[in-house]
């Protein structure tokens, strides 16, 4: 089984369109949490090419309460820049979710006060930058994760 | 000693701008190998808000042979769509050079063919894709690297 992308609220299509790459790349599934900050047939995102789109494996959900009450028995890592634990450490197994905020100010509190417990955080070196792109943070999270659960079987 | 990230010739300003983000984010050093397909004071690297971009570790090289006869005595791990070898089996150490072609064709034939010994790929789950974005590659291989030399020391 493989792994699945969650991006709560997207707000920029070159983003969204990379981490579709991405998770048909990995063999993830992708879910997609509205509202975006753009139309999904955005004139953008078929400018860019995604001849690929098609083929991703994506659900969408209108709302962070939907999300979790259709997907309240999987197990779930949460990426944020408050985490206090590398992604590195993320337990990573078959059909585990990865959620990852917009890109603007990350997860909500309402999730990672919840979740305290599971956030996981890219660890940065250096004091000149907060955060990394979107899509390349889910790129080292997923194929990190690809390699745990590879090595494991 | 930090790891070195090698772009030759790279096309599009957004990559370099992400992967300088990614090089800072590392704490590795940035290598970029002329002719470029922008200005490196592009108006669209300074629009993307690159207010990190003095910090990055950049040395630049007017061409291929250039860079090679600068760091002959360098080691190196080339990453291709044509390697035979995963990412997860580079020889990570310190000071490591890993080289990245450009977006549209990859690393040329002069370099593929003299270092076929070297030549790593992400795996790839899907027909459907034939690379992934750059930045993104760049992201995956870089901190796999950094979790290899971290854990061996």
């Amino acid at each position: 089984m493989p792994l699945n992308i969650v991006l709560i609220e997207p707000e920029i299509p070159n983003n969204t369109g990379n981490i579709g790459r991405l998770a048909l790349a990995s063999g993830s599934n992708l879910h997609l949490v509205k509202p975006f900050g753009f139309e999904i047939n955005d004139t953008r995102l078929k400018r860019a090419g995604l001849d690929y789109w098609p083929h991703v494996n994506i659900t969408y959900y209108d709302s962070i309460a939907d999300f979790f009450e259709i997907n309240s028995d999987k197990k779930m890592a949460f990426l944020s820049s408050h985490g206090t634990k590398d992604h590195w450490n993320i337990p990573f197994e078959d059909d585990l979710f990865l959620i990852f905020g917009k890109e603007s100010v990350g997860l909500p509190k309402s999730i990672t006060e919840k979740n305290a417990d599971k956030l996981f955080k890219i660890p940065l070196y250096s004091p000149h930058i907060r955060s990394l792109n979107l899509a390349n943070a889910v790129g080292i999270v997923v194929y990190e994760g690809l390699k745990n659960i590879s090595h494991s079987r």
